[in-house]
């Protein structure tokens, strides 16, 4: 299935905003100065390293919106592997609007394409298993929506998308309610029939308890490879199962070996590397 | 001196905005479904690594903005250096309140953390020479401010805030104006007398062509220690000298060894890895 | 379990825009050409028909946001059945300003309490069945978060709260992509493992073919109660029923009586009357 | 007179809010999983109900601002009364933009239709008498300008738009400055030469006491039949005359047959039933 | 009637804007280099020339917003008369936040004692005639609201606040529609019972054709003294009568000289220079 | 050099919110009453007094963002002299909505060309001296952005934009940190290479004592000519210098006379009149 587009009305306001935090109060004093008001100018956004892409519709907003009559080609669609060199997308207009608008485009899809390329990896490393590699919440304040889209621009499934999306029963929460079968049941009365309940589990001790509960996932916490291997047995299908605690490009296939039906792993969005991409002049 | 911090006014709507985007619509179904409504509860923020300290006017506000009960004890300032297992904040309140502000406060500080200890490595790095740590406009969107903010929490200096504050004439520039000497008496004349002109320079040929025009500084791009430290020379003074161009934690000091008295670094906002940080059960 | 009230600051932003849609460019300018300034009024938020009340937070926030100094004392809290005549706040402070945010006050807790009130009827019509009254995307405009609010506090439960928290097949969809079978397999694929799947169906030939299927719940519109009666014995706790259809108070218990899980009705937010309340003086 | 409409720039803001309620934080997933991205489709805006139309420009707004590539043919104007199975509008464009904005395309017809229809029952309900039918400030938060717009659609007439664009002397008011007389007084002298003011009355008593003051429009409260044919006879022309006080559709008529200028129904804002609405495969 | 202060929401979002604008991207770098976190300060909010003041809650906010600690106290209230020299108000607070919202302050007082100190020379020069001096909708963009709350601080009456308020017919209407008759009983048809219409008159020609029509206001644009005086003998009372047509200081008083009821005066609020006012050191 | 406009993107928001701001919660109810939907209109923007023109964007964007059909013809640019009865532009479109807008275009045209006719004054009455005519932060609270366009329109110069973008050290902050030599070290250690030190001297004294100081720029605040002349010998060029206070037309030629570099006069936003502009039948 091809990746989904976000709707323009969605991510606007945040292009426009990243253009207004670097246009400050007096646009771009340099190009003003510099060039003419209607020098016209052609210019490549460029891939320095391989890597997936995501982003290219941000690009194409920071270019348009700053100046309606910019052209922005795109030549790469999102989830694309490109690269060392590959062009991304043709850009032409005047001179001052690209060079103004050029950091915000490229700050965009150099950030996106950073957290689609690690995803891709990721996903890459568990195959032929079936695990899939999931983001969290642990994104960078602000771009919640579109980190999440990136995630799946590199082939990575999305995890809740809010507090308020779907309940996960965590350690802290345990420790205030104490019975961890009540919660499970109390969370599934609270809730509507559409929102589904995960419980995270450190042990399989706590596992065992909680088999027969009318459970949609069960998250298993910082485990062994050992202690995952069994836990999934034990599940049996009955519910997902999902993996974490710092998992790595390396430890990652071997997680994915033992069964569990989702990896899901905060440093796809809160520690990737950007993907660099540059602005060059002609094509 | 220390580090001043940016009034709440300035981070208030970034804080809001983020909780926001984590209570979704409906809030923390999770906690309303099994904590009581005034449960009381006290928790830790705590870091995991060791590395300095940046946001924690973010982690007070989130806490304090979603729930005005809430109490937040900060124990170490911004721009503290901190071990793994060291207590950053005491924080008490109603238990659904401090779990629902939870996220968006760590990804706060975890985040600008992760740019203050890079920084922090950098600037530690290049003593006993003059060389200022500074930041590019190559941030992650939207957090312009913020991301500027953790750098100087990690001992590192600003570069540009936007287009808008200061003259850089790059590459791009002169390629379309042709004569670079004209360029950068045009761009001193088209700005006014608080406004600052720097020059990007890639060789010594063109450095030599312009050390008797009216800039402030001039950027030395990709050069060779060998190239900068000449630059350095025929500068001599006249004004600041800038190094740039995939500086690493492992180049740096050489860099700073030729005498520039600035080494500019995007990475420090661009590919930083979050501090690892926490809020623990208890204090 | 008690219902849990929406965070202030998920509010505060409509209360505030609402009582600014009032005051317009100048104000309440009957009360300040009348009222001395200091002048001090006590006044009584009262019900004028029996119901259940839901939209305490925003009527206190109504008269808090327009003067800090306003005092609120709620004596009901939402959820509550009232007769008529019961008083619901005392509120105190100065006559100009509690005047000025009466009717912004008043708008919010009769409208939700409409709501509320009628929900509660549904809800007490399909008793002792286990069937949950639930409401749908046919919200107000701009007021889906406080509406949905409203349906718990009568009692209800909440369906989806927009278009991304939960996949609904309809028949739009079936006509577009053919083979239903296909549509929810390709469905379940697309979404992460947090996300649920529902799918309408018209026919019991339709349901027939999708009992095998890895749905979460299937929506049963417009059907008779025989053939309601018969699909939730076919699915056999498969997966969920829901009930939908031009649902009246008149009809709901015999839906009920069909066995099925959830019944939802649009028409508790796009058609409930107000609740009469009302600002007295004195208490 | 034909009915203006809200220029976009108006209403635009709102019905982005709308849609964004909608889409949430991951748009339509469920079109998104299910329908080819450039798949086009058309549709149908279709009256279930017979009713009078309102909200056309919402409904357009709705399909446009989310795809700027659909199209919007409306074959009736705000203002028509309508019978169920007439046509509203073709609509034609990517499916997935359809389905995605058809919500609040809906919910905005069917809210405001619903008012206008009430409205116009109600407008009819009074002929030949001159009495004109009008709205109050009993709106629901957040949409008091559209609301006010479809009485217009309706055949209504507005009163105040909030408490800053003329002065209505209530009873709370009189109570508080004691002096009916002066209240009338001190109001004329406060406010421009292009406001209004209106005083509320309960009794004759009071009405005979103000005949002679520099009042625009006089509130007959909660007044029987008789007062209100007596207090219109009182006033004599000197000033518009209004009824208000829990009118319905069977008593306005007779209400209207004593004469007064005006007769203003809160329930026209507050508790109108939607006009079904509905978007139907195909034109 | 003492003058009624806006309600700190409607002027809090401008003032919080105002003071972003000065903070900008990184906040005052001058007073964080200089001065300590925790100094202490107090200042003197001074009028430095004789003449009306308000604004006094702009500039309490623009300091309590900044820092919350900060302490105002107003000494003079907004429509008081001072002299220069006089102390308007005492703050303190920590020296950083005093200084960095001093700017902001000062603006918006001076800006709006200087529109208040200029109506209130003309609203002595018409004295003892009954004239009322009325500001236009010729406001500065943006401050529509603030600038006509001076207008009253100065002794000054409000026109309309917007196009929507109340019927203007002007000459390029006339142009358009023809009839002036008929425009008038269009207009008057055309909105609600509280809504007020006045006509623009070049001529007294014009007046004559218009003096049975049900005006509440007629416009006597740019006619010389001896036409205003047979206008008011015209109307005679029937409706008011407003001249207009760059009254000057000058002109004013022969203005009101004939009896005219209202005076209306663009240049209140388009061309008032400020009103002197500083913040010193100490109080 | 031309002027550099402002994008779209930077003022539309502005526009928009002026637009609303008199449109209110009803639009333009004069016209709409008088005037057929489509009848269309043809007007011009008419200057009633010489000067210089700024804002011909805004005029544009508030004809254009009211109504996407209307035409708008500039036929002179900003920064142009124009003489009483000279045509500034041509527009056309619907009758409604270019009254509708007229007021929002006025008001921006002439209010924005009044700051740039009187800059132009000061910056013929300089010449031929090499002195700068210069703004200050004394703008209209929400314009400082557009104000200090106004002021490159009339050939003059900006000096801050905000309180972060150069340090300038004033008395207050000497009175407060004492030593003036040691705070302007502070103050250069304390911000980024890109960024100007301004020092505030009253006296020759002061300025004696600083000489040697890494400074870019001296405000030589109210001294008189002789003092003028006498620090400019003493600066001798190593830093720029720069007159203030209470600057008027008729003394910044003498001030100009005694050398410096710029002479800054917070007169230009704080206290111009309007230039006149209105909107006339026909072209």
């Amino acid at each position: 299935m091809s990746l989904s587009p976000l709707p323009d009305l969605m991510i606007e306001p945040l292009v426009r905003a990243t253009l207004m935090e670097d246009l400050g109060r007096a646009g771009d004093i340099t190009s003003n100065a510099l060039i003419p008001e209607d020098y016209k100018w052609k210019a490549s956004l460029v891939a320095r390293q391989e890597g997936v892409i995501a982003g290219m519709d941000f690009a194409r907003l920071a270019f348009t919106l700053l100046d309606g009559a910019s052209q922005f080609l795109p030549l790469v669609a999102d989830g694309s592997f490109v690269h060392a060199g590959d062009v991304l997308a043709h850009i032409s207009g005047r001179a001052r609007s690209l060079l103004a608008a050029e950091r915000t485009a490229v700050n965009f899809v150099s950030h996106l394409s950073g957290i689609a390329s690690v995803t891709r990896k990721m996903v890459e490393a568990v195959k032929p298993h079936k695990a899939e590699i999931c983001c969290t919440r642990k994104t960078t304040p602000g771009l919640r929506i579109v980190e999440k889209y990136a995630v799946r621009a590199g082939g990575g499934s999305n995890h809740r998308f809010g507090l308020d999306d779907a309940v996960l029963i965590k350690d802290n929460h345990i420790a205030v309610v104490g019975d961890i079968r009540a919660a499970v049941h109390q969370a599934r009365e609270a809730v509507g029939h559409m929102v589904k309940v995960e419980l995270e589990v450190d042990t399989l001790e706590q596992l065992e308890k909680v088999l027969d509960l009318p459970l949609d996932a069960v998250l298993l916490d910082n485990m062994s490879l050992e202690q995952l291997t069994q836990a999934v047995a034990m599940v049996g299908g009955r519910f997902a199962t999902e993996a974490s605690g710092r998992v790595t490009l390396e430890s990652v296939a071997s997680i994915a070996a033992t069964g569990v039906d989702v990896i899901s792993v905060g440093a796809l969005t809160h520690s990737s590397a950007i993907l660099d991409v540059a602005l060059d002049d002609g094509f």
